[in-house]
């Protein structure tokens, strides 16, 4: 027993790798153990569930559950008939649960792609056709090598990767290779064997050429496809410094993993998969959330033409959003006083790596939170809202994610995704259009694509059974002598609480509100049960038709929000191995299944009103590019809210201070101004 | 000639005004002047639009355009027959415009509301009245005016005030009356006479009652219906203090009503009615916009009972956006560097007055702008957004709006509007319920209510000819053999150019996005025309009966994006006078006529195709209140954008300066905290 004052929901400590890959390798000792994951496998709620409201109570009666790890490994060859996935006691060492994923493969991995790149360009054939492309002087290729997004040509056994081929063409080791994308895709097995290349279609013709295009020297490019400070010939000046000062320090308080702030208190978890998760949410001590991460995200591009059907990325499940995290500088990734969290990985042979600054946890003002004038006394009550910040930002090749939780003092929490980085490009000829993409420079194409996430909502709202209402606003009828509505200006809201596992769109036109409420504990003011509402971020569903491999391995694209009963292991919407995934498990397999179940009797197992429940937001962009998103695009943002609704008996931020100069601080800005420098009268601290 | 300094688009100065109101009385010596409105009169863009090229160009050859004023007045008795409004040359004196608005009644007027209040009290029948309620020992009676929105009850030509009736229990001055909505509406005519005494629905009726019900004790409330800080209890003493610095000033430049900043330049407006407007906005040189401005809003209500049914506000034309803007205080309101923008308004004599800080300027750290890691290298490239926000805040009652224009580096343009303030309340039985509104206290009802916005966009993308285009996504079929999209993923977008004026709806379900272009400037990098588009808030539209004067009214309200063509005179999007007003004026209305001018053979006037276009953007909120939204409101956010779409040929912020800890100076908080001061080791400037 050498970790006791680990809490149960905190990642697993390096000693606890260690540990832990020390017990794999002792029950497998004729096997070369090739390790994937090590990572916390979270208590089961009904266990944890009663621990932490004891923990809560102060009674703390109940022993803590035991630490277990998910480990993913392969014992013995590096394919998927060796690849196991193992539940491991982290203290006594024992092995309860050991299943073989026959046909399954591990998320990305970076030694696996580096070796295939290397095998790659070694290749004679690849070499010949690298020659074919007749490349300018000085060009080195660069090798982008995507996971194999299904399309039923390939025996999905064997792991496959396509190389796309870049180069650069000049030196600097940040030159941007992705204005240069070539002609070339190799198609490589798991065993780093050339399987296939091709020589890729131009833009008038569907097909793949048996050929390669010689490099068109119009295609080079001047400095304007270059984003690395070294590159850019000319940084504007005109940005003066912007300090964020705190002179008391944070309003936060951190115990290890658990952060209390402005009356939340939670505790951020961090997983190889998901990255960032937040569990035992509360405000004010009382339950608001169990659990909330980003369970699933989806990249599925709209070029028809092979091999482009192919390029579909699962990043939370088969790039993993832990796994690809960035390490946040501080002054860089966020401003002010910054809280740093940092997330163990481990290497194929079991040894803990540290990722530092994977999460960042900060203040930032968020404008007026609430105000009202008088205007008989004239007097002004001005409030200003502060915000907690979690952030975390992902790379996934090309492109940058950063996802962040907003915590407010009003007791919303927000869900905010940027989308930035380098969009992914293929070449096109010169003078050539596609309908499914857009010219970012000379011979470069952006394909259109899209972004689908999906929010995973454990909610716990004053308790764990909860139940889902569909709320709509709608005109009164004028034509009904029962109903009194003489000016035709009435209007009411009808509200449906959803029954069975499902999944619902958004309709803005009748202003739907997806409403999590606890029937049994009722607003003693308003008279309604307690809820939070989802504010949802409107987007356009998945595009690709129903029967396409996208449509069947993203099964939550297909409805903006889903309820489900809860499960343990129903953590991921499509499904727990999505590399190469055929379609057929996640979120609309589960639904379907405990259907027909019902059907079958079992009526108890598709009912979510009143039990524990699992609401999913599916939201992303149609992200059809424009030249502006090159060669590194602004954010694009997407926000989700959460709110209380009829929660609380008042506004719960009427309690913060009133906004003054005393405590702000702000400088008058008098009169004309030139290069930031007063002019008429100079600028003096206000009163 | 005494004003030659000003800009044509500068508002008029207090001198001017004074000129103007002795250029009015000396035109009219044997009548008595009140004035209600002396303001710019925008020069006619024929003369503007050629005189602001020039003066870009730096060639300024051309004289400004004269100085106008509109000025609405009482030239007589103070009724509808007197009411006038009139175009005069500031400098010359001479009444360019004279025009009679008979059955026409000018926006609130504080001196009439007040007689309007006192009068109803003195009125023995009121008094009476009061009696019946049997209120309290120590009860003080505060009258809450609204304007009469118009039911067809009443005849237009007079104008009518309804006034409802609160209280007070304690002596503060700020202390919440609409916590004590009171069984009483007098309905007042525009000469201060009684009218008509209404008991008000109370529940379960929907008739107005002919005596009063006496005041339930059971409504007197503890402190919790408060909001001011001398009355609430206990304030959160958790939250630290935040400072922004800039030590270097800020980055924008003022001159005048001319700022500039990171590549934007453009021109301050304000006026009573729209409050602040922006002109001639341009990015790095080139035009984007003419004028951006909110052009009205309408807030219906959805309580079908009587005399609630006349609940509906024209806060824009009828209020006065300007009219009703906050002073603004340092350190309150915003945070940083401020720059402060005064307003003049006229008294009814002529007089100008000082509205100070009616619009604040201000740079705001908006997080990450855009980020690259480049996953070979492990080199991360991270740039901050800043934003200038110019933002103006108003107080219609019991309400507040606080609209901010954010301008981005990445030339992005968003208009924020956030709803706070006081939800309005009228009385309701203890345990009594209704459909269209809540119970936020016992006996305070907070009726369904909308917000709704017009948004009107003048663009000039690359100069004055634009035109609006809607795209879609679409998946490609996939049983057309003429298409190749042999796995179903393939999608491409539709583009249809608006032919004539008209209204249309949001589709986030086919990705439908609205481009204001200019057909005529072709991006010579991805070969399309340049254009901006509409990052719309999707929100339901107006819910009352088309059939009613809510709907016949508020015309806008029916269609989230419509595109006119250019008018000088269509400012407001629900006509000139909204007060009592009937409907069949604004924007279906201007359409509508046009529509038939063209069909009756004047075939240009309705075509909306590479023409001087107007956009406007209704969007809103459906405000069901919460209980948290009492007594004050946390703000509810609406988000509207305006983003580059192929007008540039690269990412136009791809030259803000990288994100350096040198620069930021961001706290590194090390290890636990407890009460923001660090635990374990001490907080350290990071490196």
């Amino acid at each position: 027993m050498t970790h006791t004052k680990q809490h149960p929901l905190d990642p697993l400590t390096p000693q606890e790798i260690t540990a832990v890959a020390s017990h794999v390798r002792s029950a497998h000792p004729d096997e070369d153990a090739y390790f994937r994951v090590i990572s916390l496998s979270e208590p089961a709620k009904v266990t944890l569930q009663p621990y932490l409201e004891a923990e809560h109570c102060g009674t703390n009666g109940l022993p803590p559950p035991a630490r277990l790890a998910m480990v993913q490994v392969f014992l013995g060859p590096r394919n998927s008939d060796h690849f196991f996935q193992l539940k491991v006691d982290v203290n006594s060492g024992i092995i309860v649960e050991k299943e073989r994923l026959t046909g399954r493969h591990p998320h990305v991995d970076s030694n696996d792609m580096t070796r295939t790149e290397r095998a790659c360009l070694d290749d004679p054939a690849v070499q010949a056709a690298i020659k074919d492309l007749q490349l300018p002087e000085g060009a080195t290729i660069k090798i982008e090598p995507w996971t194999y997004g299904t399309d039923g040509l390939n025996d999905m056994k064997q792991k496959i990767t396509m190389c796309y081929f870049y180069m650069q063409l000049i030196s600097h080791p940040d030159a941007n290779h992705y204005a240069y994308p070539l002609d070339l895709c190799v198609e490589m097995s798991g065993d780093a064997r050339v399987l296939k290349i091709y020589y890729l279609p131009q833009g008038s013709s569907n097909d793949i050429s048996d050929k390669a295009t010689p490099f068109d020297r119009r295609k080079i490019h001047d400095s304007s496809i270059e984003y690395h400070p070294d590159l850019v010939p000319q940084h504007r000046t005109t940005t003066k410094p912007y300090h964020v000062s705190q002179p008391e320090g944070p309003s936060f308080e951190v115990q290890g993993n658990h952060l209390s702030w402005e009356k939340w208190t939670f505790r951020v978890g961090f997983n190889y998969r998901e990255g960032l998760t937040l569990h035992d949410v509360r405000y004010d001590g009382r339950s608001v959330f169990y659990r909330l991460s980003l369970s699933e995200m989806f990249v599925p591009y709209g070029d028809p033409r092979l091999p482009y059907t192919r390029k579909s990325a699962f990043d939370a499940g088969s790039d993993g959003l832990g796994h690809t995290a960035n390490n946040l500088q501080l002054g860089c990734d966020c401003l002010g006083h910054i809280k740093y969290f940092d997330g163990w990985h481990t290497t194929s042979d079991g040894t803990p790596i540290k990722m530092p600054n994977v999460v960042c946890c900060h203040e930032v003002d968020d404008g007026i939170l609430w105000k009202h004038t008088n205007y008989r006394t004239t007097n002004a009550v001005v409030t200003r809202s502060r915000i907690l910040v979690l952030q975390t930002i992902v790379t996934v090749s090309n492109y940058e994610y950063i996802f962040a939780f907003q915590f407010g003092q009003d007791a919303s929490l927000h869900y905010e995704v940027r989308a930035t980085g380098i969009v992914s490009t293929v070449p096109i000829t010169i003078g050539e259009k596609v309908p499914y993409g857009i010219t970012v420079a000379p011979g470069v194409m952006a394909p259109y694509h899209q972004h689908l996430f999906s929010l995973r909502i454990d909610p716990a709202i004053a308790g764990p059974k909860n139940s889902l209402v569909i709320e709509e606003s709608h005109p009164m009828p004028i034509d009904d002598p029962q109903i009194h509505n003489p000016f035709g200006v009435g209007y009411t809201t009808t509200s449906q609480t959803v029954a069975n596992e499902s999944g619902h769109d958004l309709d803005h036109n009748v202003n739907r509100v997806f409403k999590i409420v606890n029937e049994d504990i009722i607003n003693p003011v308003s008279n309604v049960p307690v809820g939070y509402k989802l504010v949802p971020h409107y987007s356009q569903l998945l595009v690709a038709h129903p029967s396409s491999f996208h449509a069947r391995r993203s099964e939550f694209g297909a409805h903006a929000v889903w309820v489900t009963r809860y499960h343990d292991d129903e953590l991921y919407a499509s499904g727990h191995h999505t590399m190469q995934s055929l379609g057929g498990e996640g979120i609309a397999s589960w639904i379907k299944d405990r259907q027909a179940k019902a059907e079958a009797g079992d009526s108890g197992s598709s009912n979510v009103r009143n039990q524990d429940i699992v609401i999913w937001h599916t939201f992303g962009s149609t992200h059809n590019p424009r030249v502006e998103d090159w060669p590194v695009m602004p954010y694009e943002k997407l926000t989700v809210g959460l709110k209380p609704v009829n929660f609380f008996t008042a506004n719960p931020a009427i309690d913060v201070a009133v906004s003054t100069q005393e405590k702000n601080r702000s400088v008058l800005v008098n009169g004309d101004t030139k290069n930031g420098v007063c002019g008429d009268s100079s600028c003096a601290n206000g009163t």
